[in-house]
């Protein structure tokens, strides 16, 4: 996982290379380049590894779901969003190079991950090409992510908001991402019909367990555990599924979320699966 | 050509109909269906008839560009960009939805405009789609349409910019989206290397014809005349043709770049390019 991730951030780094013109490189390479573990990339390398494929056919989606990532993070970052000055210990792309070039990081960000799977792609055939350029626009707009931001920022102080709601939130703005990440590893990689969607099932299943768990560690571990301030969910009035749920509803629903998870793995060959099992176990079990 | 502008209008109402997420779908529609000419992608198509292709071909890309040039005024109005309350006479994006509703309808939008290429695009081979997406990707990024804004927002109020800087600003943040316009359209209706390339040149000729008669006009012509405040470049501070070239050499550089755009259509069928030589000879010789 380790190689991995080095491999990763050698491909980020050439595909921001600093050039012409210096300064919006300079801001994206800023926030992309800012560490990381790389997840999303790795998940997609992964799937596509899983379904038979080799690295280099995977290697410019892991880029392309890094780089999204990256520019929604600099875009929620912004004082019209969630007015964050800090992320990873660091100032927020805006704080350091101004909002006119976080909003323009952000833009060119979104351009180069669709530029670096359409030119850089190796040994896959065009139509896969293509349809995994499909999948990655669908999941990360109006429908996908951006949808989840919309109703994030809808959702706020509003009572209201029911499990479906919560569940709608979570799937578009955390699982869209993770989901786009091993569909296009799959799909780059030659799998089946049934193997993607395998795969995308894994993927949402993941994402709403990472949510449910991090909600359950807000209520329960003091914020010295959690090295963040816990009960903040509460304090900001965030509807939780602890709240909508209790606490030990929670739980099972999160331990049904990473069977689900695991169960989709279960056809695969289980060496090549190992990475994929042991991230959701990892977020399963995480205590901080 | 008013045909294929309503043709454009009805795909695009239907690429945003109104569904859920509403909010979002209607921020999208706000500026998406606000009305504006469809220069581009009556380019793309009247691109792709030109080398002969069939409409189907070039209408999710001529859709396409229209989603990335709304994209760029919903950017470019925020009140950390250009600030502007009004556009085409109604309330901006942001002025009407909220900052945080008009960042991500621009994102949408944004990844609309791929998702549009890679799904609806029929009768075109997918390597030809790929290469077309990978164009317009380039086209739009941190070399292309954002380098020009990132120029464009760093030479505010600088005086010593120079001529290369000033057709390096408008040959990015104009010419380059009308020369995605006609690419994409070439390109996907099957048009050959050369083909795509004389199309491109008559592209940026364009562009930056556009920007000089535009620069010529502010300071020859009357308000009243020009239908918004003359000479506001001059007011502003802003580097133009005639402060750098002066008046006369300011036409001669137009007469020029009209003569290459034309040039570039020499050897296509006159009547399939008549659409293109109609646009630049509206660009060259318009008077407001």
């Amino acid at each position: 996982m380790l190689g991995k991730a080095a491999a990763v951030n050698e491909a980020l780094d050439v595909a921001v290379s600093l050039r012409p013109p210096l300064r919006i490189h300079e801001a994206m390479r800023y926030s992309l380049l800012a560490g990381g573990k790389r997840v999303r990339p790795i998940l997609c390398i992964a799937a596509c590894e899983l379904v038979g494929g080799a690295l280099p056919m995977a290697m410019p989606s892991a880029c392309a779901v890094e780089m999204i990532h990256t520019m929604s993070l600099i875009h929620d970052d912004l004082p019209c969003m969630d007015n964050d000055d800090l992320r990873r210990g660091k100032p927020t792309n805006h704080k350091v190079y101004g909002e006119a070039i976080a909003v323009l990081a952000g833009d060119a960000l979104l351009a180069l991950a669709f530029e670096q799977i359409a030119v850089k792609t190796e040994g896959v055939p065009p139509a896969r090409i293509v349809r995994a350029i499909g999948e990655l626009a669908r999941l990360i707009g109006a429908e996908g992510v951006v949808a989840g931001q919309v109703a994030d920022v809808s959702s706020e102080g509003m009572s209201n908001v029911g499990l479906k709601e919560l569940e709608f939130i979570h799937l578009k703005k955390t699982a869209a991402l993770l989901e786009a990440s091993v569909v296009l590893g799959a799909i780059m990689g030659g799998g089946s019909n049934d193997e993607v969607e395998k795969l995308r099932s894994f993927a949402r299943s993941t994402g709403l367990l990472f949510q449910v768990v991090d909600d359950i560690l807000d209520v329960t571990k003091s914020s010295q555990e959690l090295g963040k301030t816990a009960g903040k969910d509460l304090v900001a009035g965030k509807v939780t599924f602890p709240k909508l749920l209790g606490i030990e509803k929670s739980r099972e629903f999160a331990k049904e979320l990473n069977q689900n998870a695991q169960g989709q793995l279960a056809g695969f060959d289980p060496k090549k699966a190992a990475p994929l099992v042991a991230l959701a176990d990892y977020v399963a079990s995480r205590q901080s």
